[in-house]
């Protein structure tokens, strides 16, 4: 299994390294991170992560795309769109966190499928395409070979929810468990859509 | 604050990026990565991160130690080890994740202190030193400046303790409730530490 991390500058770190220790745990994978012209991409925390360049990423199995402070001016880049939107239409699978949802929606490649997104920038991600259902309510969503995830920690799940999905229950229990991880299992349980209240 | 992480090849993935997550959520903080020798330094999941050499880190507020497969390599390695001891004397804390306390208790400032680690390699860790009063059963353990965390994901649970027990506890919750993250706030409290029924 390949998966392939789209990086930008000020990506949120948690929506990325969740997931990838997740992955990481499975058997047989091999990780990758692209960035639209390779090199170091950093962010907020002062991460500093070596990038190949998105021109040599073709066909992943798992198309992974995080969100993160970065998805605002990312959405305007034309150029990182397009082809974003020729990795995902050539990938398996295609799993976002955060804001990451708004840059898959921005492709067009979401329209008139279900979807959700962190709870903080609910309104602005709903605001990138009004094709999409959004799911404001959820831990993390599927919709055909689409996975989209509430905010940072939520990815975690999600990629759990996945591995269950195209592995096994008991694998997912199984990473969990060796992670010292509390999975919440139940895609539909979201303690977290009222953030207003906080 | 100034947080200063410690990395070496081989490193947990989310035993740093959890944390890191955490702390880049304080209004007023700088984050630094530091490695032996400096340049990138990488692991399993593919991730290869820039540090800077770690003779130019003096005296950080709060030196943060993960663990990972790289750390049974580096216990070996007295220049590394030597160098560990004189920054964690000269940090106003220190926090270590998962087998990162075999490293801290190899320098020997872990003595006659509580301590714990990750439960799959406890037997490990344990062996490193006997001086040190090893808790099996703890999400986290703290002992005067020395704040040291179960497994992986512990690891966020225990650095939302530190800031509750030094910015407080409204601070945490917020950050939990930010990164929409589950926090179980008791360190006490630990799900995991019968890993060999697993």
């Amino acid at each position: 299994m390949n998966i392939d991390v789209i990086l930008f500058s000020d990506f949120e770190t948690l929506d990325v390294f969740g997931p990838i220790e997740v992955f990481g745990k499975l058997d047989d994978r091999s990780i990758r991170y692209f960035s639209e012209k390779g090199g170091l991409i950093s962010n907020r925390d002062g991460v500093k992560i070596e990038t190949e360049r998105l021109e040599e990423l073709t066909q992943p199995d798992i198309l992974f795309i995080p969100g993160g402070m970065g998805t605002r001016k990312e959405i305007e880049n034309d150029n990182f769109i397009s082809k974003l939107k020729e990795i995902a239409l050539n990938s398996r699978f295609v799993l976002t966190v955060c804001t990451g949802s708004a840059l898959l929606a921005k492709t067009g490649l979401l329209d008139t499928k279900q979807a959700t997104s962190n709870k903080r920038a609910f309104d602005w991600v709903a605001s990138i395409s009004n094709k999409v259902h959004w799911i404001r309510q959820a831990r993390w969503v599927v919709d055909e070979k689409y996975y989209t995830s509430s905010g940072v920690s939520a990815g975690i799940d999600m990629t759990l929810g996945f591995i269950a999905d195209q592995v096994s229950l008991e694998e997912a229990r199984r990473i969990a468990f060796r992670i010292e991880y509390t999975w919440q299992e139940d895609k539909n349980h979201d303690d977290f859509c009222n953030q207003s209240s906080f």
